[in-house]
């Protein structure tokens, strides 16, 4: 059973006790706690592993909370096309203080409040880098897939792509912004549409579709969500959506939708994991409008008819993780306070019981667990 | 038999001979010859219909070419989703003269050259036309098919919509560009490239293909071309293609189109009416790139996989007709002799065996009848 | 002296008294109240004139209130380099109920409220209306300008460019929305920002700095207001702006603007007519950054340094009033309730006496003039 | 007196005789010949100095030849706002071959070939770099300004930032592209124009100019070129210039062009550094066109009337130094042989008097220095 506390807050500006290691440089040991597997799918074991170093061009990131995400899964069940590093310490949602740098680093200071992304590193020259498209770039560098992530007191992170974490920032309620909030903040700007327009979030009451409606909120355009069950509407409703759909309550669905924006939502953003829900969000979409593909249920196929396609001149985008600057903006609004990241915090040591809840589709929310325990 | 003569030129700009009429008003007649049919897959009669009126926003154009376009088959079987209005007079690629306005028409006079799209006219007044966007306009009147078109001598137009030709231009190479022209034109646009970027075009030797091409190299793109058969690269060749791949020899389509293209075409122009082709394109595009749907093989769905979508943030776009804008674009580059219009001039008599040679799918290049036979 | 009340509300959405009229045919008169002058800076003369007649593409507007704004000013001092119409009432933002309509007119009914913007009307077939950037159109139609305006109880609009007014919308409230409210939203647009950017807003508490303002808000921009004398920094905070600089109090200007922007404001809307106001914005805009002109003082010149202009790469951009989609966005955004349009309400007739103390610079806020008296 | 040789070729592709160094380790001497200067306007001494080492993430390059540029003479007079490094070795337009590499560079190897550009590293973290706008980094250092540059035999340049030259490449003519041909590449980017349209080119037949009307053509543009004197007009349409006004005949300058534009030209590059042909451009560019800076006369300003730029709706953008992608792809324009190179090599210790020359505004064309003697 996890000994879980419940948190629900935006970002708090408090002072954290480590900032005092600023000045003086921080003793770092030379192993630390950390949850390590050796093959897919084998043990996911808690225990000691020794403090990576950083190279010229990196930071060392002292670790104090880390999200849990469903690709950490994929990561370690191996299931999907791209191969894992093994062995593998997973998380790629660490936020935490830096504690040592590399020779060649300038734009971060022991002290200073970092974060972990997906995309650890890239090759900054090819001609994805090149045009600001890094998680494009083919010899990416992927926390807690092919570079050791965030389950673990310290990881190394390259100081180009590390995330700037303002002081005083919470460190548990952020974790979550540094892939989840920054993938669906990506995902609206994909859809690149105006104030006041109707966006669509199919899945709007998960994880990722709670973080998509604040954030399409705070850019200023008008929320329909889709999402089905008990308690989903009231926690739409409380993170300022307009329209909900509950689609185990509608008869027509499609019909519904275009009618409440008045002609069909001007973009979709498909966090759900639905095949169906993606091929409808291609029915319903407005004429001349955009939809975002961000979830990737395993094997699933977008099909639109082309006939469709072609007349209503819609569009279909898939929006990967964000770069540098959406990062910065992705935080930035949860600086500001607009953006409400609701986590549960468990020890590091209850990965494993955490994996296993989500493999079972029992987890409502996101993890974030604590390091220190 | 067709009593057809070949054509291939670009447009010449030597004085037509109807053009004295300009000064003196032309005599309409009350009667003219027209193809018509009187329901879905009914005979098409080459007979003496009466002459329309133009409303007062309208212009009256006698017609002297009309090209024959794949749509027109469509509208006659009655195999599209949207009905046609019956009994019809086909035909959507229309060039004329002017020979009558309506009182409000302001930028045609009479003894203008002017060319009858696919878009006859639309409402002006929704979201889609306030923002230039009248193909996908709810109301759109379409030409041959809701609003008697260019199969006859005598047609009326939308003054708004209707094309402006410069003085002196060939009026039968350039029926085809008023609407095959114009579709490959807007989804060159619509592909949103740079020039010296690669642009696949699937389907690169047939009807729309072979305009695409010009348009492409137009547009200072490198243009690689897909097609299967004989004939088919020196076509493309002689087009200004730069790299061709005939999918009938090639061991692994993707793979060659990758290599030639140093990772994939920047874009690709689906004109093909392939599914699968459609498929492949959302394969070996590049990473960020654009797939463009412009052909619209009865029934066909567009399919990718949600994960190659995504992790490649591809885009997959819809292109409709061109606007106004498109329109004058497309034509201007045809104007100053940067577009070859191959065709084939037969009678407008002989309309009924032309749509049985195009049903059999034995048609190469474009079909444009004169309407004064 | 006028007989003034002060009206500061957002869109009420109760049943206007005038709606009954919507079944049955109003009744027209042949002649009606009006403010008309014969020369420039001649008499302004409240009086009985003839009612006007729509043509077929127009609609004729029982014209509830009008707006006064500063280009009344002009077009009766005949001080800008486009003549006027002669004689001439002025007047391009009254809101009213279409009592008559054009044969050719289907997106107008009788008793639909509608209103009249500065663009009365346009070719709809240059370059510039195809793209729909009407009001660049060299033939464009001015309201109160080239074509009677809405300083008189019948009023005539072309259909496609009248605005449309969702039933229940306050029309004297709405009035100003009609031109200063679209120009600043157009203006903001044409900045081209992110939310979360920051805009500054110069002259942030005049009449069209307080509507920028708001509309920057509900784009999700962080504001930054400039402005001098008392009051207005409690004005600007009260329209929910972020930073207030009074020029008058500052030592620095453009050094507290960068501090307190964190490097300049990404875009800047020049609403003050300030010569000097204007230069110094092209100093202070943040590197890549877009200075947009709205305001258009007699003479003035924008002068920026090309070295700065080069090495910030910069760009300075005019913007005009905006076209049919600016036009339904702005009133949306109204509609929504989150533009409030201060007014202050005076009778027509006491047109010369508004215009008097508008010149002597004694106007704050914006007047409204009530038709019927 | 110089002995110079007249080049005017495009790329070649001859294999390079020190391409046979790229098995071996090459051998770096101690010292190396150079121009350096010791203060603003001292003397320019050709003389032994030594060579730098590279740091872990940078390059060591033989510089074959450089490019002399008037920003050059700026560098050594000091004249611009901005100091430079001193003592200092100029020159910001090197190609040569990469002979070492630091420990961390891995997007070169020793024997590649490998441009220096005015741009010669950037921090890569700030706001700018995130967004791929380098050039406008606060950190930038500067080639040939604040980092030892490509006046002498060997010269060091971040891996991230130097030119990737394709093998083959011609080091002489391909040395001009590394600055001139960048910069007028980005600057029509930057003018935003869609193949078919005008641009105008101010100072068409300078060393800019020239490259500028080349990669307009190669855009698919239409070139209208602006410049005065004998055999100006020859140069221009012999790079494939449209139309050509020399500013020494014409009676009414800006009637003209707009005439020869029918209507105005889309964008203008002003390359000249006349401060009144940049006011004049404001003055006859197409409503809603853009006018582009790029050239910097010292302490000039760009005027233009704020009616005008308001009512014509144009845009004036500052456009500086191309970026990685726009490196790549100016690069990749002259290996496909679109844009052809006009030079002089000199020796570069006669560097002092091209200087001289310069100054006297005695040359034409482009110097180009060979270090070799």
């Amino acid at each position: 059973m996890l000994s879980s506390s419940r948190i629900f807050s935006t970002a708090s500006k408090e002072p954290l006790r480590f900032l005092r290691f600023s000045s003086t440089a921080p003793v770092i040991p030379k192993t630390q706690k950390g949850v390590i597997f050796y093959k897919n799918n084998g043990p996911l074991e808690y225990k000691d592993i020794p403090v990576p170093t950083p190279k010229p061009t990196e930071i060392l990131i002292n670790v104090k909370y880390s999200g849990v995400c469903h690709t950490d899964l994929h990561a370690w069940k191996g299931d999907w096309p791209l191969p894992v590093k093994l062995p593998l310490v997973g998380g790629h949602e660490g936020a935490g203080v830096v504690v040592a740098k590399g020779a060649l680093v300038n734009n971060f200071e022991i002290g200073d409040l970092a974060g972990i992304k997906w995309l650890n590193g890239s090759c900054m020259t090819c001609e994805f880098c090149e045009e600001s498209n890094e998680s494009n770039c083919p010899d990416a560098d992927l926390s807690g897939y092919t570079h050791d992530g965030s389950f673990q007191q310290y990881a190394t992170a390259d100081a180009v792509q590390a995330a700037k974490l303002e002081p005083g920032t919470d460190l548990a309620t952020v974790a979550p912004i540094l892939c989840a909030g920054i993938t669906v903040y990506k995902a609206l700007k994909t859809a690149d549409l105006r104030a006041g327009q109707w966006v669509a979030i199919s899945g709007a009451a998960g994880g990722l579709g709670s973080l998509a409606v604040q954030y399409a909120k705070a850019l200023g355009l008008r929320v329909l969500g889709i999402d089905g069950g008990p308690g989903k509407e009231e926690l739409f409703k409380s993170l300022g959506g307009d329209v909900f759909i509950d689609f185990t309550k509608t008869k027509d669905q499609n019909k519904d939708i275009i009618a409440a924006t008045n002609g069909g939502p001007h973009g979709v953003i498909n966090v759900s994991v639905s095949e169906r829900a993606i091929q409808a969000s291609t029915e319903y979409v407005r004429p001349c409008g955009t939809v975002v593909l961000v979830g990737m249920p395993a094997g699933a196929v977008c099909a639109s008819s082309v006939f469709n396609h072609v007349v209503k001149s819609i569009k279909i985008k898939g929006s990967y993780v964000g770069n540098r600057a959406d990062t910065r903006e992705a935080l930035d609004f949860f600086d500001r306070g607009l953006i409400k990241s609701p986590i549960t915090v468990a020890g590091l040591s209850e990965l494993p019981q955490i994996f296993e809840k989500m493999e079972a589709g029992k987890i409502l929310g996101r993890y974030v667990v604590d390091t220190s325990r």
